[in-house]
């Protein structure tokens, strides 16, 4: 049984923002943040969202009486240590969800202490929530690796390895914030019918949806974490865009992978849902029909079971003359994390498989995650076939990639029958010249 | 004038072993490394390598009577955080390095202080000498790209890119270390004719002998830095060992790049020598006749003058049966840094262009430094045709790839008429089955 009472859809919150059935945010998710008074240079703390709500951990810890081992485990979180929190490992995560759930429930006796820990998330500023030591993209995306492979092999969109190999690369872990405006990117770049390359602005700069996963246990070098212990090293999940830059990576990616293209900046939501608040939706893993099943390493009992995670992901853009006109952002994609070809814990023990070390605070992606048809593509090179086919804007603009002004934004929730929806909450970014 | 009073080669130390003009460590050095005394928990402190020594600059400031700025400049390198002295910047480096210098220098007033903050290195445990943010290597070794390329390529062994773009790619640097017992990696191989890969030990283990750079100094997010200023974020060098798994790579690196073939473990030799110190060596960046000039935004007059380092590279190999027989290692290649296609400040230059910050205690790999004859190559992948010429060792054993119980060391060291001999020390690591 993954659920417990944490998850009951029944359940409610004497925060009562937290219960009108659209928040991200209800009783039944409590994910993780850094955050401070904005405007203020106060230390950051952790926080949990609840509806529109910070639940200021700090000041949880020193203004209500908690039981143990809830109080033992709130001491890192006070000082501000997330991933402390992390290396006390899953049953103390689990521990901690409950006693949060119960506090912030109904009819909790702590709500009169808590109350008074509680700040708006609109005057909230927030951080990076933990120091992310190493980050690593993978490409699990097939519908968007069979798409930009139709652009360039039409005849051998996958590459042989793509169905054994959970593909993936280390990226930058300086540059990853939580958006605001990004820059645009200058680079070296290459028209095919040049003589030499020039250096300059990106003209193919696009965002790339992906979802990105926190590790919170560490394996010691050397030690591989078995695909039946994956899912104990993963403490939660967050959006990722993966900024990129098409016209740079075309010209720098052989033989070594993308570097300067990805590396200017990536975007992740500032709240990290943890995976036992995903439990009422995971899914079975399955493989299509005919497809190689995983080499043993990668196959386990809990993964066939349920090693996939439902959720809805979207790509929202608003350009600049929308955002004049006062026009909302338009939806550019609608896609789903069942997509994913790789399990988070299969990501994870392949990662590990050669001895590396993984530490909590750092972040794997899951790659462009888009769907196999026009209105699931996750990013403008799939929408725009490379730049070839402009998508038509309401109001009458034309994209083929991102001009300075556009806002793009990723959002992410899970809703079914007969659980609570919750959701990751969202990122956006906008491009300055 | 790049060279001043502490690069004088007729400096002397009052620290003997300094003095013996075969140490890497004289006088004219003056290295930092973080160490505790051997089989305590002690905490790290910083120390400066001078002969056979470790000057503790902990004690050194408590204990020894110092000038200003000087006492002031040790005190972060005093509470053992190397990074926080790397943000004081070049002229911070150069006055603490000249003050130094004095001090361990022959007839100095504060040798009988100093004396007592001496631990001989035998009895000395090092650890990395800063923590290492994000990990970058490069490719500048255009024999090795040149060699491996005839080797998949016959007929165009360079790529398009190569003589344009520093091409790099981002590293793992959690699984970075100082050496010693190095695990085989396991990971997914697939033999051409197989129908399938399979998932088991590395059979093709290989080495690479780099150089690495440390950065010192932090560009924003956003804020290239130009190579006229490149030098100036540079801090200092040490030795690279990118052990590689070639089997792993050959099937997992498209489209990519190398991934877990390259992070379950990279070794650095333990002390970092100072770009300061290196200033003897600084030779004229050229290029050869017919090759592109670089792009405005990686030519700089530095750069050109003497954007170079000459330093001269060898990998030496001991098998456990040499060790075994009381024979010692036998070198397998000896080449040079300026074998490096591309400067440190170009890749530097490079790698922030697009506005991806850099920060202190990043390190920057070179990529394999071969020249271009069979004794100049800087891998076994080379000298062994990829396995298809075995290489005859003393003994008579052969050797394609590492076998377990092998020990390669890379040692690296300047010597020139008319300046110091100074090396970077060494780094060694024995393969584990």
């Amino acid at each position: 049984m993954l659920t417990d009472a944490t998850h009951d859809p029944a359940l409610k919150s004497w925060v009562t923002s937290a219960n009108d059935g659209a928040t991200d945010f209800p009783v039944q998710n409590l994910p993780y943040g850094r955050f401070r008074r904005a405007g203020t240079d106060e230390p950051w703390r952790i926080g949990v969202a609840i509806g529109d709500q910070v639940l200021d951990l700090k000041l949880a810890r020193e203004q209500c009486p908690w039981g143990e081992p809830a109080h033992a485990l709130l001491a890192p979180l006070a000082d501000g240590d997330l991933t402390g929190f992390m290396q006390l490992g899953r049953e103390a995560w689990r521990s901690l969800r409950a006693a949060l759930s119960a506090a912030l429930a109904e009819g909790s006796e702590q709500a009169p202490f808590l109350e008074l820990c509680l700040l708006p998330q609109a005057q909230a500023e927030m951080t990076l929530p933990c120091r992310i030591g190493d980050y690593t993209d993978f490409y699990t995306g097939i519908h968007h690796a069979v798409t930009i492979g139709k652009l360039f092999r039409p005849d051998a969109p996958l590459l042989p390895n793509y169905q054994w190999v959970p593909i993936g690369y280390h990226g930058r872990a300086s540059s990853i914030g939580l958006g605001g405006p990004i820059k645009r990117p200058n680079g070296q770049t290459k028209a095919p019918a040049a003589e030499a390359p020039s250096f300059g602005p990106c003209r193919k700069l696009d965002y790339e949806l992906e979802v990105g996963a926190f590790v919170g246990r560490a394996n010691a070098q050397g030690e591989p974490v078995p695909i039946d212990e994956a899912e104990d090293a993963l403490f939660g999940l967050c959006l990722l865009n993966d900024w990129s830059a098409r016209d740079i990576q075309a010209w720098e990616y052989q033989p070594l992978g993308p570097f300067l293209s990805k590396s200017f900046a990536s975007s992740i939501s500032p709240w990290i849902v943890t995976m036992d608040a995903l439990a009422p939706y995971r899914r079975p893993f399955t493989r299509p029909a005919g497809d190689p099943q995983p080499l043993p390493y990668l196959d386990g009992a809990f993964n066939r079971e349920a090693g996939a995670i439902e959720m809805t992901l979207e790509v929202w853009l608003q350009t600049a003359a929308m955002r004049a006109a006062g026009a909302p952002a338009v939806r550019l994609s609608q896609s789903n994390l069942t997509d994913a070809y790789w399990t988070w814990a299969q990501m994870l023990t392949h990662h590990s498989s050669n001895g590396c070390n993984l530490q909590p605070g750092d972040l794997l992606g899951s790659g462009t995650l888009s769907g196999a048809r026009p209105g699931t593509y996750a990013s403008l090179m799939e929408l725009s076939s490379n730049g070839t086919q402009p998508l038509a804007l309401p109001g009458g603009e034309q994209r083929t990639f991102l001009q300075d002004g556009d806002t793009a934004t990723l959002r992410a929730h899970c809703q079914h029958p007969g659980a609570a929806r919750i959701g990751l909450g969202e990122v956006s970014g906008t491009i300055i010249g």
